[in-house]
């Protein structure tokens, strides 16, 4: 019997779609740069029809990929070119099992939206951090198959941090329930830590326990002109001092960044009324009633004394916040609108180093790479910077694949130099796999190929992502 | 050539002790619950040495355990009985190797005591906010492998959120050097996990990279009564919200517990006037001169209105905030004192079920075991609990170990059945071995074994310990 009856025995035919149907949702990417070919997509509805497909696959050797919102930036979740994957989508498992706005936790199934868990959070005056630009789109098992990361990671972490419990269906169809909602557990091996970041090669994720935070009660939030990226630095270093680390989030746009977002979307303008070398949107939020404002004015204007901020423009109201963010969440279909192939980094280095490391990257790019510009922003406070490279505006020809590959190994040997990691937070898929190979000590390949034998010995879930 | 002569080669004739030198201090844990026999006691100089030493047991199939503060619960780090395992005591690997208070960042090696970490830290103007009751002997790889937990867990986490890169050395003496100082990082599956809260048995952690976090500039610490620990539980939903989560440390001591401590140490008196059926201890800390106390003030009047706080005195001075702390921390001394021998737990449940977790003990307690009585308090903030058990004072007869372990039966069962832990943040060792190999699902015991032969295949480091 061809595969694709057998789970559609499982699943129900509507939900075993096949070349017949319209696969192009599953089979590309979101930027259109990958598109692969799917044996079928199988939608279960819930953790027992994962685990049957996932028993039916592995007693067959069929491979399979799981996928949440497919809005990855490494080309993990669409199928191989050679179709014969089957894409598991999880989209159907998308109920908030539980709530407890006491103790403070949550209970989601994998295909919940983001946005969806974090207004189900808000309606219960609580508050679940994760945030991304992706988080209408984006689901819950992604977030936590990612170890996702975003605009708030400086107060409340990564994804990783987030995650109280699992539920995980293993390659050969047990399920783990893991789905605990302890906040201090230290009987044996904290499995769940396997499952979180592997992107989807250990396990499928079908549930996750979540922790949760008081609903804010008062953002305060800052765009701020400032000479340099070193100054964004001892800024920030300051500002957890004075603020006594209650920053959300610190962002840096560099000039060409900002140029980059005004020019695309006129909508977006700039703030302030003198340009500036780099801009860093500051937020913080706090709850139960305390007042930071006094606070954050009292620190910016020392460091508009200092000369660390030229100039500076706080909120006053929701749409002004929004316009604040919206230069920044902008940036990203700017550079598809410009350029609808570039080449996208996610650089981390040891966050003092951060300003010396773009500052090197430009020396080279302006030696080595005239041809092409970089669009720099990131998230500051993490020592992770989106180091991006677009095509300089008067080209006539069009950038090669070539070309960017030779910017790209500059860019990542020059991160090795500097102790970072070529993978801040959107992983290694299929995108930076052999970068990753290349860079990764044997020592470290070899524990990573064990784990990922331990769990998938046929080698069947997510084939040729990340080892 | 014997094994001691060979290792005497690698660290020096001083550095390996045997029968002839008193071992005691290696030997027996710290309660002295516990006495093993070491074939000997190896102490290293620094993370190449310890590789050696590695390298040397594996070829020869020699058992090793590595030894920290010799502060643990669980009777992990003394040899067994049979004298037939190596301690290896990290003592001497005691070095800071960098602190970076601009980036809040430090390295430091496993044998460095949590107390000259902190102290470090404050003195570069920083904080570590790990802090436990052992704090002037536990070391940081020891605190690592064990994943501590203590009073700060609340606001900073556990030893596992304070980790940003781990040296280890592996079973079979390969080196992994893992100390980034990065945030962020989602290159292949994370590594480091696998080592904390291990307890020893995959891997020798010799160095770690720590976060720190800005100096407080103000603590502020109150002594409540409360009418039930259920209030205690209501008080803490509140309070996170209230005080903008920046709680540090919010410890429960119940009635039993409170009279223990003052009964045992004439110089520790109830700092409130009227005797209440429970007590929190609460502390927050800010930094950058936010004041806290007059919200702290407001929070605490409403709660007394609301018969939540019966009674409470807040510090005025640091002699003060000390005494406060002093009942709390003294509780554990006392324990020994009473009764040089009795029964420990540290169960966590989800906690908003704690109080109702010890109403149904204290009632199993009264009905099964009324020549027992149950010493109750703990890190109620995150659901942990020490439900200890003592001989009631009037016994005339010693206590059986039989009759504790009834007792500890009991309360695991009745842990189970709240979807707790056994062990919370002391770990499983070599104690709870056995409750922990009943409890456990045999695909969480599968998993953890297949990570223990994948690391240590000979079954050399830590045997008997934890599986």
């Amino acid at each position: 019997m061809p595969i694709q009856e057998e789970l559609a025995a499982i699943v129900g035919d509507a939900h075993v779609l096949t070349a017949a149907d319209s696969l192009s949702r599953y089979e590309t990417d979101w930027k259109g740069w990958w598109t692969g070919r799917a044996l079928a997509v199988v939608r279960p509805a819930d953790t027992a029809e994962v685990a049957a497909v996932m028993r039916l696959c592995h007693e067959r050797g069929q491979p399979v990929v799981p996928m949440g919102g497919n809005t990855g930036l490494v080309e993990a979740a669409p199928p191989s070119q050679a179709g014969d994957e089957i894409v598991l989508s999880l989209e159907r498992l998308n109920r908030i099992r539980s709530l407890d706005a006491v103790g403070f936790t949550m209970v989601v199934e994998a295909g919940c939206i983001l946005q969806s868990v974090s207004d189900a959070a808000l309606e219960a005056d609580c508050f679940f951090p994760l945030s991304l630009g992706a988080r209408g789109s984006c689901q819950i098992g992604g977030n936590v198959s990612t170890n996702a990361g975003g605009v708030n990671v400086l107060r409340w972490g990564m994804m990783r941090d987030l995650v109280l419990g699992l539920e995980v269906v293993l390659p050969d169809g047990r399920i783990w329930d893991g789905l605990g909602l302890l906040r201090k557990d230290n009987t044996g091996y904290d499995l769940k830590q396997l499952f979180i970041g592997a992107e989807g090669t250990l396990g499928i994720v079908t549930a996750a326990s979540l922790k949760l935070f008081p609903r804010p009660t008062q953002l305060e939030t800052a765009f701020l002109g400032l000479p340099s990226a070193e100054a964004a630095l001892t800024l920030f270093g300051r500002a957890r001092r004075d603020l006594c680390d209650l920053l959300g989030a610190y962002e840096l746009i560099t000039r060409g960044a900002m140029d980059l977002t005004i020019g695309t979307f006129p909508e977006n303008r700039d703030p302030l009324s003198t340009p500036a070398e780099c801009y860093v949107l500051l937020q913080t939020s706090v709850s139960g009633g305390l007042d930071l404002r006094p606070r954050l004015e009292s620190f910016l204007e020392r460091a508009m004394e200092d000369g660390l901020v030229l100039d500076g423009a706080l909120a006053e109201s929701e749409g002004q916040r929004a316009a604040f963010w919206r230069i920044r969440e902008d940036l990203v279909d700017a550079q598809y609108r410009v350029a609808p192939v570039h080449l996208r980094t996610d650089v981390s280095v040891p966050q003092v180093k951060l300003a010396d490391f773009i500052a090197a990257a430009d020396a080279e790019m302006a030696k080595h790479f005239p041809d092409l510009r970089p669009i720099t922003y990131g998230h500051v406070g993490d020592g992770n910077v989106h180091y991006n490279v677009l095509p300089q505006p008067h080209l006539t020809e069009p950038v090669t694949a070539h070309r960017y590959e030779e910017c790209e190994t500059m860019l990542f040997d020059l991160t090795a130099r500097f102790q970072g990691s070529i993978s801040a937070e959107h992983g290694i898929g299929r995108t930076k796999r052999h970068a990753f190979l290349d860079i990764t000590p044997e020592i470290e390949l070899s524990l990573m190929r064990g784990l990922k034998q331990l769990l998938d010995p046929k080698g069947l879930l997510s084939p040729g992502r990340v080892l």
